[in-house]
């Protein structure tokens, strides 16, 4: 049961003008699912992208960095499957996502690294590329500029909800549109995950400023998430700018359009990397992580993480048992070297429970059991150390991930 | 269930003259468990020991440090209690554990620093050092040479089997014994855990030698197990040697006699860490991590607790499901900045699964469904840049991983 989270509605996704999509059933894994999409771009569209970290990068994650590099803003169709990683295939299965975006450039009149292919599914298993490619005419077909809700199904994996949003923001007097789709559900955590991101706008803006947007909006987003701690191999976030919009072009990120642009990208990032926690795998509560008082954000990430990858946190939010201490024992380990313990102090909400490393003297166990009750919970800490800070989002660990996760192939 | 371990025989449990225990009950949590011991040592006994790196770590581990550079060699007495970590509990916390040394103290006849205190149980608890106190004169007068057996009962928690061992080695002619009890069970992994370990013997050793001793089996042992990943805050290791054994002196760990007693202690803290994953919260596996191929053992090190730590992984071992390009993704993540993927291979068992970074052709998935099965798993992966290598154990993740850690405290 995701957290406070439910399918968008259809027409509150608005259509990003030289935006088109077209989903279909290519029966990949399983029949009966739509599990293959194409987003077509109109020619003069600029992309750009950011990818897992993992070494272990899957085929079509390395074919993606190798075609944005040659073909920079020439870029005119997405393909992305699901069912099938691609990853830890080999020369084989470099080889095997090459065929798939060279079957689409030629039913679309373009040259093959023109597409950007992606993957996500089991790893280690081999690409049906026939499948694939038996697929792509109706996918083609199918193209549509207001499918972005049927986008959202057609990139689910393990997914319980499809995850959309759309917003709009008025840039230089003219209103410009983002319109997004993600998916997740595990192997989330910084670094991107199994998660795949596609967000696409009709704002003009100067192509050079596209992958420092992409980056930026990366980092305050799907890079502060975090489900199981497991960095995926396939993960992609991609931002398409299709410079419809009757704005003059943006020069600067830091002029009022351009800080226009990041904050409304920035929020819709948030809103559909929040959705992937909302329905982690087996997730039961939506956990903010905010680590105030450090010396540097590098140092308040670390605590973050290290609360919000814990077994033994997250195993405690799924029970409601405010085991509280567990999350000083996190912070203890995070890594964070001279880190003085009778400085610290936690918030559960509005609840103080650590004063000076020590429970507080006022904290009662009912407080904390109330608030670990919710489905949506701020867990503060505060190094009182400096002024720096940092927030990230997790989900909690319950029976259901385990049963997700042990039956994923089944 | 424990994978592969019952609890050990008592016969099997030799005696180290100059050691006697002492367990009983407290009713620190609950009643009716044995949750207080006393481990009193002879005069001229040497401790050295290794404790958790977490910067939360708890009033006992700071009092412990503070008693063993105070007393150095005149350690007397080693007072355990379960049921109460005394950790996140500050300054009053600190109060407590010296109160409790003080009252050992006072019955023995020794000073306060004479005493080493550990507790381990729920975290921000205020100890309830009263009934501690209360408890001592029975402890004290239960105390007996062979009761190593009952020791190793009276500091489980949430272990389900009692974990002691007992090793012979014959030094310069005479038999020197090693004997030890450990306990674990979550919040395992290195850096020491939830995790209290003993072990004593009589050998005769050089005191300046035992810090270096107790270290390097610890690298060896407890640093080597994880379970989920937590690092406790009162993890602690303690080596005692009561020197009574009639050989010659060990003045060098490098000697014939220095290798011998290394060797034993290696042998049984190995078998006492490995215990505690076999009675890893839920486990159901017991799966030993090798990395080879390395550059040097930090970076083997690194893929091998990726590896180990991934739930993904570990719930597919908990499931007998060989979706193995989880374990590649772990590697590709573990940090490795320059690994080349497609040199890596992947054994489960004598199972070849991956050669160069792909699925091996010969493999066949009913193989590695075989492996998979079976209680005890080794995954060997070579990384193929050097000739470093590295071993960690670990366990899988069960729903009764969930169940036992969201029941802890009711």
């Amino acid at each position: 049961m995701p957290v406070n989270l439910s399918a968008p509605d259809p027409a509150s996704l608005h259509p990003v003008p030289g935006v088109r999509l077209g989903i279909t059933q290519a029966g990949i894994r399983k029949q009966g699912r739509r599990d293959l999409s194409v987003i077509a771009l109109d020619e003069g569209a600029s992309v750009a992208g950011v990818f897992t970290k993992n070494r272990f990068c899957a085929a079509p994650v390395q074919l993606c960095r190798e075609h944005l590099a040659l073909a920079g803003n020439q870029i005119r169709a997405i393909l992305v499957n699901t069912g099938n990683a691609n990853a830890g295939t080999g020369e084989d299965g470099l080889a095997r996502a090459r065929q798939s975006c060279e079957a689409l450039a030629g039913l679309m009149g373009l040259r093959a690294e023109q597409v950007l292919p992606f993957s996500t599914g089991v790893i280690m298993e081999t690409l049906p590329v026939d499948r694939i490619i038996a697929g792509l005419p109706a996918a083609l077909s199918a193209l549509r500029a207001d499918a972005w809700d049927e986008a959202a199904l057609g990139i689910m994996t393990t997914d319980t909800v499809p995850k959309a949003a759309s917003v709009q923001v008025e840039i230089g007097g003219v209103t410009v549109t983002l319109t997004g789709i993600s998916k997740g559900a595990g192997m989330i955590r910084p670094n991107m995950a199994t998660m795949l991101g596609y967000v696409a706008t009709d704002a003009n803006i100067n192509p050079a400023l596209m992958q420092a947007l992409v980056t930026e909006a990366a980092d305050a987003s799907f890079n502060r998430i975090t489900i199981d701690g497991d960095t995926s191999t396939n993960d992609s976030f991609v931002l398409i700018a299709t410079h419809r919009a009757a704005h003059a072009r943006i020069e600067s990120l830091d002029s009022a359009e351009g800080q226009a642009l990041r904050a409304a990208l920035i929020k819709l990032s948030q809103q559909l990397a929040q959705a992937i926690v909302r329905d982690g795998e087996g997730a039961t509560k939506f956990i903010t992580v905010t680590v105030d008082g450090g010396r540097d954000e590098a140092e308040c990430k670390l605590a973050a993480y290290a609360i919000a990858h814990s077994p033994l946190v997250k195993t405690a939010f799924f029970a409601s048992d405010p085991n509280l201490g567990r999350i000083l024992a996190a912070v203890g380990y995070a890594g964070i070297e001279d880190l003085d313990q009778t400085l610290i102090s936690l918030h559960l909400d509005e609840v103080q429970v650590v004063r000076n490393g020590g429970r507080h003297p006022d904290y009662r166990e009912e407080d904390g059991q109330r608030v670990m009750k919710q489905a949506e919970i701020t867990v503060r800490v505060n190094l009182q150390r400096g002024a720096a800070t940092a927030t990230v989002w997790t989900c909690d660990l319950s029976h259901d991930y385990v049963s997700i996760n042990a039956d994923y192939r089944s």
